[in-house]
């Protein structure tokens, strides 16, 4: 979808990935692990701020697999009734991405349940990766892209199938910045992680697999929450897009000035997961 | 859009209204009679439910024109606040749309105004009729599709432009249902409205350009508010699209059963518009 409005001067494309399956273009990793591999009898686990529990609910729900799917509490009633939706078994545990994560570990290491990581595996990451090639063959223009970065699934994804052909501009809450603290760093460190977008975008550290691709060729920049919501605002109310703070987040970078593209550089925003909470018709 | 789900055993292909400029439909006749006519300097004037409002005022904006639009009570903060974002003069009205019309007629007999009819106008319909053009050159494949029906403008004029090439079913609801009154009493009739749809629906009696279209070729089913809100939160749930009821009406039909496909027939179903109230941010 090309949309004008934004308060911005210029047209921009959108890909509409909260439309996706369940809500976020996790589905698509999803998928390609199950279809890539000799999922055990025992099925899948997984550990998800929940657009990735969900996705992995209904990719093994589809495909004839049981699912265990452990979620910490900041993701929500909407993302938890949204994996109860799927048939996944699902665990609600206290604290953050990262503890459901050793839970999800603990899980799999007591059974022969196959882990489907959130972002850092390879199958994830090409996964990911056909957002972009789909979005190119349906005809995308722009020299750039604007893309959320939480885990660095989606964007190590992109990367690895533009291979250089495109620029790719890497948007994140300034309360969870992991793949801009790691390219100050030099490699993967921990981030303390918060804001409004937390729930999608909370991962503690950006991925090796997104990292290596990402440090020579992305721009990294930031965005606070309340541009987030702004950004949340206007697509709503000028492209009637309603989608979560990290689905905005990318847009965000335009709307702030954090991102100002040059005279005549065209700009693509993909919009990565919809699934906000509480529920809009409630 | 192509959906699987809505607890219906076939997909169904959706057209988007609700993220055309203003939020539905109504922007393709208002466009169309402001730039097929002289607009006189005085401007233009309407009387809507809410949508055709936005959608004059955004036209008449756009183009340069003054705007005077008279809006009911009923049309709701939501569509109210859209109104005034297009830069158009705003006058609300106690009553129903019946009332908004009168005093919209006053305006423009007491001014050199234009009158922008919300359906029963040529333009108007030809306007409407473009989003059957453009989903059939978009690859709309179905033998059927599916619109609510309000005053008859977009059923207007999408039967003008298919010209009996495809089956078009006339969804209503029960409690405003002008043009299954009008088919059962041989001619347009007068008749009471309310419901959730009724700020979007709520036209009192079938306009006639649409009546002489239909009378012959349609088939009319009707559905229940409580349909309505099951198909609003279905679309929502299941394919990520945020409309208001008189968007979701059409739909109602097959998943109410109230229109069930025969074997084999593929079906559409047109979405009109996404103004709910209230704001699903707040």
């Amino acid at each position: 979808m090309t949309a004008q409005g934004f308060g911005l001067p210029y047209p921009v494309e959108l890909k509409l990935e909260q439309v996706q399956h369940t809500g976020s273009f996790k589905a698509r990793g999803a998928f390609n692990t199950l279809l890539s591999t000799n999922v055990p009898a025992a099925g899948v686990v997984a550990a998800s701020g929940g657009n990735h529990g969900a996705a992995v609910g209904f990719a093994a729900s589809s495909l004839g697999h049981p699912a265990q799917i452990f979620v910490p509490e900041i993701a929500g009633p909407a993302k938890i009734a949204l994996i109860r939706r799927t048939g996944a078994d699902l665990t609600v545990v206290p604290g953050a991405y990262s503890n459901a994560l050793e839970a999800a570990q603990a899980f799999e290491a007591e059974t022969d349940a196959m882990q489907i990581h959130a972002y850092d595996a390879p199958a994830t990451l090409a996964g990911q990766g056909t957002v972009m090639r789909e979005w190119e063959d349906q005809g995308l223009t722009t020299d750039t892209v604007l893309i959320a970065v939480g885990g660095g699934g989606l964007i190590g994804g992109a990367l690895a199938w533009l291979n250089g052909r495109r620029k790719i501009v890497a948007v994140e809450p300034e309360t969870a910045c992991t793949l801009h603290a790691a390219l100050d760093a030099g490699s993967p460190v921990d981030v303390d992680v918060s804001g409004i977008a937390a729930n999608a975008l909370g991962a503690r550290r950006i991925g090796q697999l997104c990292f290596d691709l990402a440090k020579e060729q992305v721009q990294s920049v930031l965005v606070t929450d309340a541009d987030i919501a702004k950004a949340q605002s206007a697509l709503w109310h000028d492209a009637r897009q309603l989608v979560e703070p990290a689905g905005a987040t990318a847009l965000a970078a335009l709307m702030s000035g954090a991102y100002v593209p040059a005279a005549g550089e065209r700009v693509a925003v993909l919009l990565c997961g919809g699934n906000i909470a509480p529920n809009p018709l409630a």
